[in-house]
């Protein structure tokens, strides 16, 4: 598939930053495979296993991919087509190791792979460059980290579509239904809103609720419960949505409400505290701060949040012990929840951009308990 | 998602095997990460990424598997629940690779992994255990490529239901359709037929039909053209269909109709020469005489077949060079094809099953060109 918003220069200086980032690290080339890496760098949704598919950045040298010949056409219709990156081709029975490290420094290479590299092209790669192998993490992290204008625009078109699912989901959720098929609606709405797919629908009701990874059950949902509903996918620009917002069937007891109250408060907090220079894990602070002063702080089970971006969970992490300044252009989850084990649970999430003074929220659906 | 065909008896006689093997291949454990590997040994379909998931097998003690806690209640419905092996599980700020390691001897470790465990948890483990990452595909290509009986059903039933899709592709394939019209129907039958999905459609007509990885297009059939269908996915147990006929829309050419002729005699030629003990390369060689000495030799582009089963593409492999000596239950593709570009193309495609002295022949729709 071709993504054919962003033009070929917009790869190539996202190339040629992680090439200088490369030679920074020491390593002397990347080896970047099928996924969210090689989509970020070349924009191709290749997804080949058996055969090698990688583009290769030497921190010395020209950028060239390694693809077998029967992926030319796959190739030729992502934005490598205009970028003038070489395309070396090889056929079975080729060394299409050798020709990934070809024209690499001979000698003992230190190689930097994709977290997507399969151990099947791993392996080969590390012997052949004498070294053990190493991840391009650091590299394809600083970068990708950060979001240009670009992706910035694609996670607001991921996010408006969300919202308008969010939206839309009093019409599907109400008691006497179960999880699944209120899940099976959200699902065609995610799609119908404009996502490639609905890549993952919560729908936790009542007790369900508590467990901030269950998915989706047969259990009919009752009156007077809280409902979990935490839902996104890919446009297909490929920059994904994830929004939480909790729903109640009717009246809710009183201690639910204090400590929804509660939770709403964490996560505006939390929203709040991200600025430039901040850290991490001074916003996870802040959400759970609020919870501790309402005596709800060993109900948040989890981090605050995640990035997102290409992938759904991707750096930086909003969770204790992570030191990383915040900086403009980065994008992730604010999503603080409360989990009571066996009788309810809610969870409040955004994605959140920092900018260079503050921060924009880019879901815009109200944060309050919404009775359906 | 469970596996409720197989038992649990199967898995651990899979994974006592495994084990035997590590220890003859000079490997400390195998590390096996979720994909069709995982799915052989323990049944489970997990799909984790980020977070450490994956099966080891210490040469000398008893396997576990590594999970997050957030994973147990997928894990509980695969056979793992019933295989009582230990579930070693983790939370977020745990060392998932110091777990996965610690009852293994202690200093330098050999580990074989699995072929799709990503660089992300391959460079952690292979540097916590101070030697180069191995693969394991040694030890799981000699379990996966002989198929047990269970299996051996799995793949019937699989063959049974793409039969029946061909049996059907002349209600859809017609001049004057697109293409893309005629794939939409019959990826619809494949599930309809009891698939879990239609894991690829080729529909190339006329000159799309020399490009041996032609997909789709939405070019619009002619009147008397060749067609080639190749289609396939996998049933509810996991196990893979894959079978090619060749359709034609009205009378051929006469040169079409000779070299369909030598296609079709070549392809029976390589599944006559299957039986225990000859090697993968022969039964190649055995479909590329017959195209030579009909002067078609340049026109068979690739491999003649591919090994099938939990994978679409997996050992053996049919081509030139292997000199593995085929046993019963091993199962491949017998695939020629002609091509010739820019005219037409032409490929027949059957799974067949070593037996103890000969070969199962598991699609049975004829091989002819069908006219429809």
């Amino acid at each position: 598939m071709s993504d054919d918003r962003f033009t070929a220069s917009v790869y190539l200086r996202r190339i040629a930053r992680a090439r200088e980032l490369t030679g920074e690290a020491g390593l002397d080339a990347l080896i970047v495979a099928p996924g969210p890496d090689l989509q970020y760098l070349v924009g191709s949704r290749a997804q080949t296993f058996e055969r090698l598919t990688a583009l290769v950045v030497p921190a010395g040298g020209d950028p060239f991919v390694v693809a077998p010949t029967m992926e030319r056409a796959a190739l030729r219709s992502s934005a490598l087509a205009d970028m003038g990156v070489e395309v070396r081709e090889w056929v079975d029975g080729d060394d299409p190791y050798a020709i990934a490290l070809g024209t690499t420094a001979r000698g003992r290479l230190r190689l930097g792979f994709s977290e997507a590299t399969p151990a099947l092209h791993v392996v080969p790669l590390a012997t052949a460059a004498g070294t053990p192998p190493e991840l391009a993490t650091g590299v394809l992290r600083r970068l990708r980290m950060q979001k240009d204008a670009a992706e910035i625009a694609a996670l607001r078109q991921a996010a408006d579509a969300i919202d308008r699912v969010h939206a839309r989901v009093p019409e599907w959720l109400r008691p006497g239904r179960t999880e699944r098929e209120v899940a099976a609606d959200i699902a065609a709405a995610i799609v119908a809103e404009g996502h490639e797919a609905a890549d993952f629908v919560i729908v936790g009701s009542g007790p369900n609720g508590a467990d901030p990874h269950h998915e989706v059950s047969d259990r009919v949902i009752g009156v007077g419960e809280t409902v979990v509903v935490d839902i996104g996918g890919p446009v297909p620009l490929g920059y994904n949505s994830d929004s939480t917002r909790t729903y109640a069937t009717g009246d809710v007891h009183d201690d639910v409400r204090s400590a929804y109250d509660a939770l709403e408060q964490a996560q505006r907090a939390a929203v709040a505290a991200v600025r430039p220079g901040v850290t991490a894990e001074s916003v996870d602070a802040a959400a759970r701060d609020v919870l501790r002063a309402a005596g709800l702080a060993d109900r948040f089970l989890h981090r605050t949040g995640h990035g997102i971006g290409l992938s759904v969970h991707e750096e930086p992490y909003i969770v204790a012990g992570n030191e990383l300044e915040l900086q403009p252009g980065m994008a992730f989850s604010i999503e603080p929840g409360v989990y009571f084990a066996g009788r309810w649970g809610a969870r409040i999430e955004d994605i959140v951009v920092v900018t260079d003074d503050g921060v924009d929220d880019l879901n815009r659906r109200p944060h309050g308990l919404t009775r359906v």
